[in-house]
């Protein structure tokens, strides 16, 4: 199964949507435009505007307000992006150079606050209130999630609740959102809505925990960024959380204390990852990815058959197998 | 005269803004508190809520929707310095540590976006509409003017027309949309409205002048940035462009050189700055900026006297004697 298959049914809408967000994009100052074109260039599998576009579809049909939904997601997406890379000075973005690796982190920022800007204005200029609402909740939930990640990394004590608040917060906020703002294109059923916006919950929280799954179990070449990263990172994810739970208050304490040494960085990640293993850490966190699966699974299940509920459950199941 | 005899008029009604501002600065997160906690601790002249104020009671009174205006423009204001200082790597903000200083670039860009979304929130809550696409648009003004200006430094090709425009967007644009809101929270009446926001404009366009003449003119002990450190930064402002045009082809071509030069800076400002002096670069954007400030008090003329139109003339007074 390939991500295309997915994008298939909604592919005339996706193509609309291009066409307009590249006009959205259009700025008067050249240096703006080229960025901003150079932006679209960048553009990965476009996934929230994707599933904008499906959560319209299946809610009754893809109408004026689910374009304008999906351009203010990915305005939004493209500027945090932006800003994430200027942060974590990424070189890279999607096998290309970064802006801020082109552009210095200035420009960069600039750029992210423009597209912000752009994407406010749009929703303001069409009475999109609801759709700046959601926007702006979701912008909220991801740097509180990012900050109360950082805040618990600090202290390498982070419990499973905290860490499904903060993937809820920081990866599913936008997603769920995503869907709900589609589903409320096309209907104003407020329990049609409701389904939707569970539907990218779930699928936001089992995303995020495949994602972290990687960083033990993934191929370098394929994931792009280097196994065992996150762990240097003190990133403390739910493999390690179980694992640590489920260890002994001798095994815990030698556990914390390589992963606050700074020093022997490799030897570290791969003692983190055997430990991990052997609590059964990766068994675990599967487990729980694939219980949010069906949970995202059920959401959308009392809906009758159609090509974009069929592509919404190929999302989830892509989401479940991809190895990058 | 001081600062403080501008806020006289209009000191209960910062006061109870001061209360409002605590309280919806106030988070549920132990760090985004403690950080926000901080913001408070580091604000300034809060000199854009006082212009809402001033221009509310200007134009017919305080209201609860001038308070509102005030919120807004100080959380959209605190969110982009707290990014700007990430940018420039500033290790200081107003004499104490930056944000980025104390909890490092990931957690300042990210309040600086918790605050931003705060803003939003409280002004769709609120639907405060307009004050929302005011504030977008001065959003998006004051990066394209940024950009602008980098565009045109590293050109080294800036003309009097183009830096006014760049002064324009990214010093006066949240000025005058401060006034306009205020003014709007007052009165529906549009001329009023307009005339505020010429006077924000101007005063706006008037600080940018002088503040772009303390690189020539300032003490550095009490600007508290180095001298001609501006020129260093390539920065090619007002009394640099007029030089340049009073000059022969062949001193162009030396300031030019010497402008693109990076080594020997402390020579480097000293040279620049010998050479504006003796075009009379100084005296001319003085006269530029008096000009400005003449028609900011054109602007407010028309309304009779009041301790809030008394405290506006000091205003634009203060910014033309400033020596800091």
């Amino acid at each position: 199964m390939n991500i295309k298959d997915v994008t298939a049914s909604v592919a005339d809408e996706v193509e609309i949507f291009q066409q307009r967000y590249k006009q959205v994009l259009h700025a008067q100052n050249t240096l703006v435009d080229k960025v901003t074109r150079y932006v679209l260039k960048q553009q990965g599998k476009q996934i929230r505007p994707v599933l904008v576009l499906l959560s319209a579809k299946l809610c009754g049909g893809v109408t004026d307000a689910s374009y304008r939904a999906a351009i203010m997601v990915e305005l939004l997406h493209s500027a945090t992006l932006i800003h994430d890379d200027v942060v974590d000075g990424a070189e890279m973005r999607r096998g290309i150079p970064s802006i801020n690796a082109l552009w210095k982190n200035k420009i960069s920022v600039l750029i992210g606050d423009y597209l912000l800007s752009k994407g406010l204005l749009y929703s303001l200029d069409h009475k999109d209130y609801g759709f700046l609402h959601q926007v702006s909740e979701a912008v909220r939930r991801m740097s509180e999630g990012e900050i109360l990640q950082i805040q618990k990394t600090r202290s390498l004590d982070i419990s499973e609740e905290d860490y499904m608040s903060v993937i809820s917060d920081k990866t599913a906020s936008l997603l769920s959102s995503a869907c709900a703002m589609g589903a409320s294109s096309a209907t104003s059923d407020e329990a049609t809505i409701a389904a939707l916006k569970s539907y990218g919950e779930y699928l936001g929280l089992a995303f995020q925990i495949r994602d972290d799954l990687l960083d033990y179990t993934g191929d370098s070449k394929k994931t792009g960024k280097q196994m065992g990263i996150d762990i240097k990172d003190k990133k403390i994810t739910l493999p390690l959380i179980y694992a640590l739970r489920h260890a002994s208050e001798a095994e815990q304490k030698t556990i914390r204390s390589i992963l606050k040494s700074s020093r022997k960085r490799a030897i570290k990640s791969a003692e983190v990852i055997a430990f991990v293993k052997g609590k059964g850490g990766l068994e675990y966190a599967t487990e729980v990815a694939e219980g949010l699966a069906a949970k995202a699974v059920l959401s959308i299940t009392p809906f009758p058959e159609s090509t974009a509920k069929t592509a919404l459950l190929q999302l989830m199941d892509f989401v479940m197998i991809r190895q990058h």
